[in-house]
């Protein structure tokens, strides 16, 4: 008798699984229940298509279920929700437009994703307020967008990469934007000095936006939000809220299954996506899996895991059935790498952040260097941040963040890469990566980057961070190594000038007793200085981390010409 | 007494290498002697500098002499030229401007660079006849330049990244451009289907290319140059030449002194970049390393490496003359990456190639793949196609190589750190890349790259390239599983269309005794077909690798639409 193949979930994982499924096994019948309307969208395009960018609804819709049929004999049934698996007799209870039903299966692939959060704040249930996740929503917005004026007041609760690019893509049809962020940062994966350039290059825009502060309250009139009310008391005017503070993984089925659950309340799956049940695999948002760096589980709902994560589920789920057995297929883990573009800015991660290593016990060595995306020569370069995070013991990266104008997508990604190869800066340091005047640097961002983290891990080069600084330097000398003229635009608090170009004629003015921090604009002639020093026999040295342009949070190009 | 450091050659690694060289040890005189008028310039910017892309040639000069002195204490000395090398002595003999005169050394640092190859062509002296390497070079091209008129014939001779980027230059000041290129494709270090896209988008912006000629004389008038003259027969009108075909590495001094050569005729070096003789170190164009993926010694004259060999030879050269002997560095080889701009056209490589891999003895794995640069519903997204190149026998990445209208620069990257870190097509294929509409897609190229090369070396999936199609495909099925509509717009001498949606109901009319080729326009959907056949128990199948478009070299999105 045929096999019979059923996935739960039809969007990115379901999808992926299903046509991986059909890939390695002709003979097996696959079905996709899909609780909502649509099969195989680009979830991720949903803010853009909002904001305009992506001018049809049309262009959402990866495969049809037309084509799910045709192409790869997969039965897609949208608006049929899985309401029940019964795992002792391999049946599911589906509730469908014509009625309840049960399906049996021979394997079952769970991709019930997640679901945005709606905390029950007083006044959450009023008309105007949306989360943001699939295409219904987007379709509710963009009807609310409709029936509001330009200059509308519009308030985004949460500051993650979809509140920043909701609010980015409202800002764009031309609403006021107020952007509401419990923690002191947007941009969870990042540390705070970094996520710092997107919350403020949101404010150049002309978004409001409010840090450190939660939502009390929803207030209206007729059941219609009208403001949002703030912890602090502030009350915030709001003709659309849009709630974007997070998702839970949909595992009530799964847990009325008795699967077994992770410690981050995602399905707990082996390397094979399979769930405790061996006829269960289980893929995407909902499934917990191994941080390849943190070395931990994690559960870290994105598109790209998730596609992976359902391609490996339904090889395997349809390798099971298949008579030749096939060889099987592990997910390595996730880095939960990510990336969002803030109007010209792009802000990205990968691995771990300072928060998440220190919380594990690593011993937490970071390191921040900022230089020109392309050759400094070659006209238009802009200057990026990239922030190293490694284990001080190992000598392993850990993660890394960057942010900057453009060529952020490049570096984050041979960052993911060096991390998924477990290599240390020591690596990143000697990569042989491209170079032509538009596109790099005979020394690219990545190399800086590595050359300063293994200079710190050699136990040549000492850093202080924005945080350390925030703990006082008391007794400390602060040297600022730039020109007279940049030291005059602004400077360190106690900071003396000696530029670098006569700064051996000063050595003589510095106590070896005391602490010496060093800073110029972007850290390069604080290392030559740094050197000097060493090189003098001072030890108790420091630079600044990133130096003045972390500092001042302004990313320019103030330092390159003067970097030689 | 103070040691003293000589550095022979100021331009890339030699400026690099006498910067590190005083962070790593203060108290040594260092001196670099330049033979030309210039030190520490971008020569990767020349040609942008000729085209008017870098609009003052100020701009080209990094670090001046002046900067060296007052920032780093380092003695520099142009139109210094040291002519011999005592090493039993610890002297060089030096011909300035002032005379010549000898000067002691305790650590000697070679970085002369190279030189752009003058093959004794008949008329190769003539006016007009200029080679590219050096600021000089590019200032007597740029004097020529303004003798011309717009509409000028120029011809450049040699299709590496120099040639490809002073063609785009001069095209870009109005000239009328041949380029000659002796081998049958342009940029040597990708294989021929991949650079075959350079030349034809050469083509298509009026450039005039020849492939498979050389010059076999320059003809002129009263000593300057009119035209070359070519081997087959063929005269192409030139007011000016511009001459890029290779550099040979500057290693005279080093043979007079009896430095080891190596099998390649660069210096030999070992990872610490010293020489044969323990006080001589060497640095750059001149000196052979370790190829990283293909372990062999090469010599890749290359800013990248150059920099960067530079900078370990001057610390290991600083090191062994501090008192408390630093921890030498090691480097680790180069992998060649290198990339060039064709117009809105990148073109870019890493590793090996299927030509050196194959030479090598590997047991050569390649495959092609195509796909957009972002998410195919952003608006905007380019084709770009991806070349692997892998060892079937231990599953390691060889070389990559990629072509595109955006996005090129990032993917080579991530191949170049792939490949550093011995990656398979296996860790490609898991790899946690970032992922935003604006930036990727959920399956990222490289993704797609890796999962296509995976299933190769799995034995799931066999392809064909040009190369096999050119050696006949006698009794083969050519089926082509794209639209109709495609189908008609062109398609491989003897194929037959069976569209991918109906595909199933054709499977009765092949013959599973003779061999069946399958494609489409990127692969996708010929792969769809494959995984049909093979479970319906065909075994004599192969997929076109890169589709129609790599056979007809047209990078579109003709396959997107239909890719799902």
């Amino acid at each position: 008798m045929t096999k019979r193949l059923l996935v739960v979930g039809g969007v990115a994982a379901g999808a992926s699984a299903a046509a991986k499924a059909r890939r390695t096994n002709e003979d097996v019948e696959i079905v996709i229940y899909e609780k909502g309307p649509y099969v195989s969208y680009g979830n991720c395009g949903i803010p853009y298509y909002i904001g305009g960018e992506i001018p049809s609804r049309d262009d959402l819709f990866l495969v049809t279920e037309q084509r799910f049929w045709d192409r790869l004999r997969i039965d897609v049934r949208v608006n049929h929700e899985v309401t029940e698996i019964k795992p002792d007799q391999s049946t599911v209870q589906v509730a469908g437009p014509d009625g309840s039903f049960e399906d049996h299966y021979d394997r079952l692939i769970l991709a019930t994703g997640a679901v945005p959060l709606r905390p029950p704040i007083p006044g959450i249930d009023s008309r105007g307020i949306h989360t943001l996740w699939t295409i219904p929503d987007g379709d509710a917005i963009l009807d609310m967008v409709k029936t509001l004026s330009k200059d509308d007041p519009v308030c985004v609760v949460g500051g993650g990469f979809i509140g920043l690019e909701i609010a980015e893509n409202l800002h764009r049809r031309g609403f006021q934007i107020t952007l509401v962020e419990k923690m002191d940062q947007v941009m969870p994966p990042l540390d705070r000095e970094m996520a710092y350039f997107a919350s403020e290059h949101m404010r150049s825009k002309g978004i409001r936006v409010i840090l450190s502060d939660g939502v009390s309250s929803f207030e209206g009139r007729d059941g219609t939000v009208e403001s949002v009310v703030l912890e602090s008391g502030e009350e915030i005017a709001a003709a659309l809220v849009v709630l974007s503070i997070g998702v839970r993984p949909e595992t009530s089925l799964a847990e009325k299954a008795q699967l077994h659950i992770g410690p981050n309340n995602g399905v707990e799956v082996d390397s094979y996506m399979r769930t405790s049940d061996p006829h269960i695999y289980a893929a995407g948002d909902m499934v917990e899996t191994n941080h390849c760096s943190g070395r931990c589980p994690v559960r870290i709902p994105l598109a790209g895991p998730a596609n992976k994560q359902g391609s490996i589920a339904g090889h395997n789920a349809a390798a099971d059935l298949h008579p030749e057995e096939p060889a099987k297929e592990a997910f390595r883990g996730v880095l939960g790498t990510s990336i969002v573009r803030v109007f010209d800015l792009t802000v990205a991660a990968t691995g771990l952040n300072e928060r998440a290593a220190a919380a594990l016990d690593y011993a937490v060595q970071v390191s921040h260097t900022i230089s020109g995306h392309h050759a400094d020569y070659y006209p238009g370069a802009q200057d990026m941040i990239i922030k190293l995070i490694a284990d001080a013991n190992s000598g392993r990266l850990l993660g890394g963040q960057a942010v900057g104008f453009a060529g952020v997508d490049k570096r984050i990604d041979v960052l993911a890469t060096a991390l998924m190869a477990d290599m240390t800066p020591y690596d990143l340091e000697q990569l042989d990566l491209a170079y032509a005047p538009p596109y790099s640097a005979a020394k690219d961002p990545i190399i800086v980057a590595g050359m300063v983290a293994a200079n710190v891990m050699r136990g040549q080069y000492r850093l202080l961070t924005l945080d350390d600084l925030e703990d006082g330097l008391d007794g400390c000398q602060i040297i600022d190594v730039r020109r007279p003229d940049e030291f005059e635009q602004g400077h360190l608090p106690g900071a003396v000038n000696y530029p670098i170009d006569e700064f051996r004629s000063h050595i003589g003015a510095l106590d070896d007793q005391k602490p010496i921090l060093l800073y110029c604009a972007v850290g390069q002639r604080a290392y030559t200085a740094y050197r000097i020093l060493q090189n003098h026999g001072f030890s108790n040295l420091y630079s600044l981390s990133g130096g003045y342009e972390l500092w001042s949070g302004t990313l320019g190009d103030s330092g390159r010409s003067e970097n030689g």
